[in-house]
C-alpha cells in the first residue's frame, strides 16, 4: 500500500491531463480531483459487477473532498455498449439536473469508460470527465487518449467522439478482483506496446510473465507506467489518429473482425486482439516485412499468456466483409499495422489480397 | 440571378471555413465543394418537405462535379429531432459503408442542420460536413458556428457536439418557397443581431421591413451577409461559448422555456425567441439596465414583423422550472442576455427573482 502514486502527463495543450498509477490510491480520488476540477457534482458511472466492489470507497473519498455524488449503475458487458444504455446516462444526468460545470466519472472497464466518455462528450455539448479504470485492459489502453463511443449492430465503436478526460487514476489493487481470464486479456494490449514500440518491455514480459500473471503490485505498476507513457507519447504526437496513433491498432483489424463475427460477447476484446496480433505478425512475415523469428516470438508469448493464437472458424470472405466495415477503412482502403521487428511497426494499406486470404485460411481454428 | 456569391470566412485556424451567400447559387454546390473537400461520396440529408423542392438540383450539381450521392430523407419537424431519427442517419451511413473521408451534407432548416452535424460529429468519431440551409432561421443562425445536437424530452439541444462544417452555402432563392410564418420567424434572429451587436442593422430593419418581408433577393443577401459576418466574428472570438458567444442567446432563455412548455411544435423557434426578446428587453428596463425607449423599439419592431410579443399562459413557476433545466445554467445560475441599448447587450447571472417573476407575470397572454 503506497498512497503516493506515479504520475504521467498527457501533453495536449489546453486538454493536457495527468495519469496517476499506484497501489491503494483509489481512496485518494476525492482530493486528487479537487485540485484539478472546480465543479461540485460528480456522476459516478459504473456497472453491476464493479459497483459492489469499489463504489462505496470511491463515493466516500469524493464526498469527503466535498463533492456531491450521483451513482449511475449500468448492466455489465460489451453487448450493452449501445444507444439504449447510453440513454440511461443522459436520462439520469438530466433528471438530476447535471450542469455544464459538473463531471462524469467512469468507474469500471473499457465499456464503462467508452460510454461514460461519450456521454460526457455529448451532454450539453461536452462536460468534464474522469477515468478510473478497474481492468488491466482499460488501464493500459481505453482510459488514456480520449477515444469514446458505442457499438453499432454492424460494427464496433462506429459512433463516438474524441473527448479527453481531465484526470485518469489507476489503482493496481483493483486488479486483484479481476477474473484471471480478463487479466490475461488485458495482457494482450501490454504485449502490443512491446511489439509496436518497446522491445525492452517485450523482453520484460518474456522474462517475468509468471510474476505478472500472479498480480505482483509493484511490477504491475511498472508495466502500467510503461504502457501509459508510450500511449501518452503517441497520443500527444497524433491526438486524432491521422498518423502514428494508428500503430495502436496493431492486432485490431483482425481482432475487430473476430468480435464482429462472434457477436462481441463470446471473445473478450483482448483475446480477439491477441489472435489478431498473431495473424498480423505472421502476415507481416509472409509479406517479407518481418523476420520469422520475430513473429514466432510474438506468437510464443501470446500462447504462454494463455491467449488464443488462432481465428474462430468462419468462411474467409466473412472476415474480409467484416474488415471492410471496420472504421479504420479510409477511402476504400483496408489498413493493417504490421511489425517489422519486435519494437517497431508500420502501417500498410491494401496489402496483397491473395496473401491476406492465405494468411486468414492458415490461422483458422479447425 | 447572380452566380457569383458573396463570401465570408469563419476564422477558426485549422477548422476555418467559408460561407457563400447569393441568389441562384445552389447549382454551384458541386464545384464549390470540389475545391474544398477531397472525398468522393456525399450523403445528402434532407426532409420530406425540402427534398421534393431542392434535392434533384443539389444532387445533379454534386454528381456533375464527380461525387457519388446517397440521399437520406427524414420526417419533417422539431419533434423528430431525437435519437430515433438520428439512428436513421447512422444506419444509412453504415449500411452504405460511408467511410472517414466521406461527407454529410445538410439540405434543409435548423433541425436537419443540427441533426446532420451531430451525426457527422459522431460517425466514426467525426467526418466532414456541409451546411446548405434553406430557411431564413437556419441561414442566419443555426448553420454557422458548429453547434449541433438533438433534443431530450426534458430540454432542447441537451445532447450534442461542437463540430464545424467545412463549407456553408446559402441560396436566398430557397426562401421563395418558405411559408410566410417561417420567414417571419427567421426575421426574429435577424432582429436579434441588431439588438445585441449592430444598431445600423436594426435601423435597416426598421426602415425596410416591408421589402424584406416581400423577399427582395439583393436585400436578403445583404441581411444574411451582415448577420453571418457578426456570427462569424463572435464565433471566431469564442468558439465554445465561454464568453461573448453567450450574447447570441439573447431571447433564448425565455424562448427555450416557451418551447419546452408548449412541447416544441406549437411555437416556431423564432417565434419563441421573438417573445423572449421582448420579455428580456423589458426585464432589462425593469432592472434599470436599458432605457425604456430602446426596449419599446425592440417590442415595436417585433410586433411589426408579425411576431408574438407575449408569453403563452402558464403559471410563472412553470417558466422558472423550465429555465432552470435550460443547459445555459452553469453552477446553479440562471443566465440572461440583457440589452443596454440598441446594438449592445450584457450577460447577467441570477438577476433579482422578484423582478423576474414580476416581468414574467406582466407579459403573459391573457
Amino acid at each position: 500500500m503506497n498512497p503516493s502514486p506515479r504520475t504521467l502527463t498527457v501533453a495536449l495543450g489546453p486538454r493536457s491531463y495527468d495519469i496517476l498509477i499506484g497501489s491503494g490510491i483509489l481512496s485518494a480520488i476525492g482530493p486528487e480531483l479537487k485540485t484539478r476540477f472546480r465543479g461540485q457534482r460528480v456522476a459516478v458511472v459504473s456497472n453491476e459487477t464493479v459497483a459492489p466492489l469499489y463504489l462505496a470507497q470511491t463515493r466516500r473519498s469524493l464526498e469527503e473532498a466535498g463533492f456531491r455524488v450521483t451513482p449511475i449503475i449500468l448492466p455489465d458487458g460489451e453487448s450493452h455498449k449501445n444507444w439504449i444504455t447510453l440513454q440511461r446516462i443522459f436520462d439520469a444526468l438530466i433528471e438530476n439536473r447535471f450542469e455544464r460545470g459538473d463531471a462524469l466519472l467512469a468507474l469500471g472497464g473499457g465499456v464503462i469508460g467508452d460510454m461514460t466518455g461519450f456521454a460526457a462528450a455529448c451532454h450539453q455539448r461536452g462536460v468534464p470527465f474522469v477515468q478510473v479504470p478497474t481492468t488491466l485492459l482499460a488501464q493500459v489502453d481505453a482510459s488514456v487518449g480520449g477515444k469514446t463511443g458505442i457499438n453499432h449492430p454492424l460494427g464496433k465503436n462506429l459512433i463516438g467522439a474524441f473527448h479527453q478526460p481531465c484526470l485518469v487514476l489507476m489503482d493496481v489493487d483493483t486488479l486483484a478482483t479481476l477474473p484471471q481470464r480478463e487479466h490475461r486479456a488485458g495482457l494482450a494490449e501490454v504485449i502490443k506496446y512491446g511489439v509496436i514500440w518497446d522491445k525492452e518491455l517485450f523482453g520484460l514480459l518474456e522474462t517475468r510473465l509468471e510474476t505478472i500473471l500472479a498480480g505482483e503490485p509493484s511490477l504491475l505498476t511498472e508495466l502500467l507506467h510503461r504502457c501509459c507513457a508510450i500511449k501518452a507519447e503517441i497520443v500527444a504526437m497524433d491526438e486524432r489518429e491521422l498518423g502514428t496513433r494508428a500503430l495502436l491498432n496493431f492486432g485490431h483489424t483482425f481482432g475487430h473482425a473476430i468480435e464482429s463475427l462472434t457477436g462481441y460477447d463470446a471473445w473478450l476484446h483482448g483475446e480477439a486482439v491477441a489472435a489478431g496480433m498473431v495473424v498480423a505478425a505472421r502476415f507481416a512475415t509472409r509479406l517479407g516485412l518481418c523476420p520469422a523469428e520475430a513473429s514466432e516470438r510474438v506468437c510464443a508469448l501470446i500462447q504462454r499468456a494463455g491467449l488464443p493464437t488462432r481465428l474462430p472458424a468462419y468462411p474467409v470472405d466473412h472476415y474480409l466483409e467484416a474488415m471492410i466495415h471496420d472504421k479504420k477503412v479510409a477511402f476504400g482502403n483496408m489498413r493493417f499495422i504490421l511489425p517489422e521487428t519486435i519494437g517497431r511497426a508500420v502501417v500498410r494499406d491494401n496489402p496483397s489480397a491473395a496473401d491476406l486470404t492465405a494468411t486468414l485460411a492458415a490461422h483458422m481454428e479447425s
